[in-house]
């Protein structure tokens, strides 16, 4: 049936929720897209409802894979469950599909781990969080140590707060740098991190070794299952 | 009747949530402040259940004034929402009873026109998103440009993404610097903003100009608000 809704006339950004995903990996881009007046913004999960996460946080899904229009412009955040996300055909056959006629595919964080679970980053430089860039390899991708990688029309965010950045460089190129500098003033973004410790680069060595060695167990589990997933 | 629950020793951090909050100026100390090992984080609002905001995004709350424990850190974000919150006697009650015993008072953004309503940020330091600045007066607080404003135990963030910084901070003022750097490496807080007009005093004039157009209406309705609030 034609629709004749002004909405159709909207740029389309679809975000992909999942179980326990990381809130801010989400929350940055989400905050950043959500004031670009000529786009519309949706919250699609394999079910409409609400979605766990640990810790009590509660996000809803507004759509689900079939009730969702096509997307302009994807975006796949990351977090706990992304092997999950990652291990689900539905969640993969959805991007794929997506992905044909999305002009742009993007993720932030290990959000780019379940993007190349689909296969949509193979022969594609990305990054991701720091902790898994060893993974890329598994599914294909060139890693590159920077904020933010844009290769062709694939565009990935590294870890959690990098999501904010990645947001305004969108905008950026979509929709021009006069918005986008507006957005970063609305959103009063002139970061001053009270650490030196953002990136393994710069963080103090105990505090580094810390860190790995609590995210040790989940990355060897990632490190398992994207050896052997077999990428279509 | 007594609880032998171990949670009731954790640190008890509870953020409070309304209608048309900003979702990053919650979501980037909630991101911080969900690390913390030994606290444990509660999401509270006037009912329990969803809670709507413009453009789609419902956050769910987890408890309500009743069911809510006693408080060591409160936290109040932002967002277009806090007129409703701030004629709300429920919200402002709960606050000053709360503020009687917990040991951080504190709020992101315009949370802290939230704070100023139920008096207690009178005779304190503190500042907000940038465009509200001139609005602390009228609750009686004195305005400090800086992104984080520590006066005894209130600390208030600016707007949304010093919300980041700021719960950074807090992680290092009660749990220490080891924590707060270890959560930063965590979340690859090494921020690189795209453009430079994440503030007034370093964003291009016609940016500057076009942001407080598109918020002019929304801020007399605060200067009318708040002129005319009385505080108990």
């Amino acid at each position: 049936m034609a629709s004749f809704e002004n909405d159709d006339l909207s740029f389309k950004i679809g975000f992909i929720l999942f179980p326990n995903l990381t809130l801010l990996d989400f929350a940055g881009p989400y905050e950043v897209f959500s004031r670009i007046p000529e786009a519309k913004v949706f919250l699609i999960a394999k079910d409409i409802g609400p979605i766990a996460n640990k810790g009590g946080l509660t996000l809803i899904a507004n759509d689900n894979f079939k009730t969702a229009p096509q997307l302009d412009l994807i975006c796949v955040p990351g977090g706990m469950g992304i092997l999950a996300a990652s291990a689900d055909e539905e969640t993969l056959a959805f991007l794929r599909v997506q992905a044909i006629k999305a002009k742009w595919i993007t993720s932030v964080c290990t959000g780019s781990l379940i993007l190349g679970a689909a296969g949509l980053l193979s022969g594609y430089h990305a990054v991701t969080h720091w902790s898994s860039m060893d993974i890329l390899p598994l599914v294909g991708a060139i890693p590159v140590d920077e904020r933010i990688v844009k290769d062709r029309n694939r565009i990935t965010g590294g870890g959690v707060t990098s999501g904010i950045d990645f947001g305004l460089y969108v905008v950026g190129e979509i929709f021009g740098s006069e918005l986008a500098e507006a957005i970063q003033l609305m959103m009063e973004y002139n970061p001053k991190p009270p650490y030196k410790s953002g990136h393994p680069s710069e963080a103090p060595p105990a505090i580094l070794e810390r860190v790995r060695y609590l995210g040790h167990a989940e990355h060897q589990r990632r490190l398992d299952f994207f050896s052997n997933l077999k990428l279509r």
